[in-house]
C-alpha cells in the first residue's frame, strides 16, 4: 500500500531541486513506497509523484487492479496492449499539469521508454535515481533489524557450503547449493551470485558457471539473499587444498584491507576516508591497480544503493548507515580474492560487522 | 565473442534508419551479439555500434578485463568508480565522431544514464530496441533446437509437479520446487515464475508467494527457464480437488481460445489475425473485457521480444518465428485461469507447439 509519509518526504525533495514530478518505475524503489514491486516486463508502467504531494499510476490494463489495490485510492491510468502506453501517459500528465515541466526518473525507467515520451510531448528529464536513495538512505530499527537476519542467513549458509565443495564439482553445483541453502535457512529470495574458481575470479564480475573445482583450487563465492525485503550480501574465498605461499600473501593483504576499512567506518567518518583505509593497504604492497573497484556500496532495499563508498562521496556516515566493505586484489589469469561484509552504523553509532562467519583463510580437505 | 557478421548487419539496419550508432547496453541483447552477457549493476557499461560498422565498448574498470577478452581487438574505453562515466563516453563519441549525431539505444540503457549523458554532450537519442529484436527474430535451426529443448524441460517440471502440489503448501513451496526441477533437467537457469492460487490468479502479472493452498483450490503456474540461452514458458493451472462447473467452463474457454490461436498461427498468418482467432472465442463468451493482454510475446534470447502478438502488429509469421499463445481469463476476487505454449514456425514452415504437456483440465487428489 503507498505510503503517504514518504510521497509527502518525496514531493518537498522534488520541491527543493525545483523538479515537477518523479516517475518511479518498478523495482526497489516500489518495495521502498509501497511495500511490494509490481512484475516489470517491457510494458510501460510508473508511479508519479509530483512537488504538489499528488500521487498518481500509469500502467498496462493487465496491472490496474493490481494497482487500483496499492494505489488506494489515488488515481490509475491504464493502457492496451493493442495501444501503446504514450497516448495515456500524456494524458496523465495534461490533467495533472505536467507538459513543458522538469520531470525526474528513478533508476529502473528504461530509456527507450522515456525517448518515446520525449517524442509526444514536451518535457525535461531529470535524472531522480538519488532522490529515492537518499530518501532511504538512514535506516529503520526495523530495516537494520532486517538487514542483520538477511546477514545471518548468507553466514550460515557459508558454514555450511565449506563442507560441501568437493574437487569434481562445477562453479554451477556449488552456486545452486548456495541458493537452496539461503531459501532454506529462511530467505525470501536468492538473489543470484558469483562462483568463481582460479583466474576465473581475476574478473570481479564473472559471469560463467561451467569450470570445474580441481585438487587444488581458489574458490570465490558472492553470493546474497533478501529477508523482508532487505539485501544481504557477501563474498568470502575459500582455498580446495593447502593453500600456496602466494595465496596467503593475497588473501592476508585484503583481509587486512577489509579488517582497516571495517575499523575506518565509525560514525561520522568521511566516506572518501574509509574507502582510502582499505585502498591505502593494497596500494602500500603494491597491487592498487588490481583492486579495481569502490570499496563498497550502500545496501538495503537494492543490493546496491546509497551510501557508495569510494573516494568521490563527500559525505560522513551517519546512524542508519548500512553499506558493504569489499576489498579485492584480481590478477589477470592468476587469481581474484574479494572478502565482503556488510556493515551498519547502528541506532547507537556503533559500528557492526552484520557477517560473523569466518574470515581466516579456510582450507578445504 | 563478438560476432562482426551480426555487427554488419545491425551496421546496415543503422544505416537505412537514418541513425548513426547504437548503445546496447548488457542483457538479452549481449548474449546474442557476444554469446553472453556481462554483469549489469547500475554502473554505465555499452556496445556501441556505428552504422560505418565499427564497434567499441564502454565500462567500469572491474569489467575491462573481460570486455578486452570479448571485443576481440575492438577498442575498450574504461572509467573508474572514483570518476564517473560521462567524460568517458564522451571522448569515445568525439573519437568516433558521434557527437551531434543520431544515436539509438537497446532496451536495456537506462533513462538515468541516458540523461547524464543528454547533460554532458549533445546528441539526438533513438529508440533502438527493435532493431536489435529484428535482427533475431528469425530464429537459426538451431536456435529452434535449443528453444525446443528448453520448453522439454519446463513440460518435464509440470509432469513432475502436478504430483508435488498438496493442500497446506504455499505458493512459495511450488515454485521453489519449480526451480529445482527445472535445474534437475537440465536448465541453465530457472526464469522464475508465477504460482497464484485461486482470486490471486485474477491478476495476471500477480507478485506473491505466500498463500496457501486449500483443500479445494485454483492453481495457475508460469515460469520459464533457459537452455543455452534460448528461454522456455509455459502456464499450465489446474485444480486441486474436483473442478467446480464453473472452473470447467472457464478453464475449457481459455483451452480453446488457446487451441484457435495455434490453429491460426500458421506460414504467412497476419498476426493480427492470429490475435483475433483466440480472442473472438473469448469475446463471444462474454469474456472479453476479462481477457486484459495481448495474445503472446516472441521469445528467443528474451523472455518477451519480437514478434509480439497483437492486434496492433501489421507483420506475417515467417518460418524461424517463435512466439507464445497464452490466453487468459481473469475474473477480479474470484478467479483467473491462462493457458500458455511457445509455438514456432519451423524452417519448413510448418507450425510446431514446442510444450507437450497436457493441457486437459488436471485434477489433484
Amino acid at each position: 500500500m503507498i505510503n503517504r509519509d514518504l510521497i509527502q518526504k518525496l514531493a518537498e525533495m522534488l520541491k527543493n531541486e525545483h523538479v515537477d514530478a518523479l516517475m518511479a518505475a518498478p523495482g526497489h524503489d516500489l518495495v521502498f513506497l509501497l511495500g511490494h514491486s509490481p512484475y516489470l516486463c517491457e510494458r510501460f508502467q510508473t508511479l508519479v509523484i509530483t512537488a504538489k504531494g499528488e500521487a498518481f499510476y500509469i500502467c498496462n490494463r493487465l496491472t490496474e487492479a493490481e494497482a487500483i489495490g496499492f494505489m488506494d485510492g489515488n488515481k490509475v491510468y491504464q493502457w492496451m496492449d493493442s495501444e501503446g502506453f504514450t497516448e495515456t501517459v500524456k494524458k496523465a500528465f495534461e490533467e495533472h499539469n505536467l507538459i513543458g515541466k522538469r520531470i525526474a526518473v528513478n533508476g529502473t525507467v528504461r530509456a527507450f521508454n522515456l525517448i518515446k515520451l520525449m517524442e509526444t510531448f514536451e518535457f525535461t528529464p531529470v535524472n531522480g535515481k538519488h532522490y529515492l536513495e537518499m530518501t532511504r538512505i538512514i535506516k529503520t530499527p526495523e530495516e537494520l533489524e532486517n538487514l542483520r537476519i538477511s546477514s545471518q542467513i548468507v553466514d550460515k549458509a557459508f558454514e555450511d557450503i565449506i563442507h560441501f565443495i568437493k574437487p569434481g564439482m562445477s562453479e554451477k553445483d556449488i552456486k545452486n547449493e548456495l541458493a537452496r541453502l539461503c531459501m532454506h535457512y529462511g530467505a525470501d529470495a536468492f538473489m543470484g551470485g558469483i562462483v568463481a574458481v582460479d583466474a576465473n575470479a581475476a574478473n570481479p564480475h564473472y559471469f560463467g558457471d561451467s569450470a570445474i573445482i580441481g585438487e587444488h583450487a581458489v574458490v570465490e563465492m558472492d553470493y546474497g539473499c533478501t529477508y523482508k525485503g532487505m539485501f544481504s550480501d557477501i563474498t568470502r574465498t575459500v582455498i580446495v587444498g593447502n593453500a600456496t605461499d602466494r595465496e596467503k600473501e593475497i588473501y592476508n593483504l585484503v583481509l587486512k584491507a577489509n579488517l582497516a576499512g571495517e575499523a575506518a567506518a565509525v560514525n561520522g567518518a568521511w566516506i572518501p576516508d574509509v574507502d582510502m583505509a582499505a585502498r591505502k593497504v593494497i596500494e602500500e604492497a603494491g597491487y592498487g591497480y588490481e583492486f579495481n573497484h569502490r570499496l563498497g556500496h550502500g545496501i538495503g532495499y537494492a543490493g546496491h544503493e546509497a551510501p557508495y563508498i569510494h573516494g568521490d562521496n563527500k559525505m560522513h556516515l551517519a546512524p542508519g548507515m548500512a553499506f558493504s566493505c569489499e576489498p579485492g586484489i584480481y590478477i589477470r589469469n592468476e587469481i581474484g580474492v574479494r572478502i565482503e561484509d556488510v556493515v551498519i552504523i547502528n541506532e547507537k553509532g556503533e559500528t557492526e560487522v552484520l557477517n560473523k562467519c569466518t574470515k581466516e583463510l579456510v582450507e578445504i580437505f
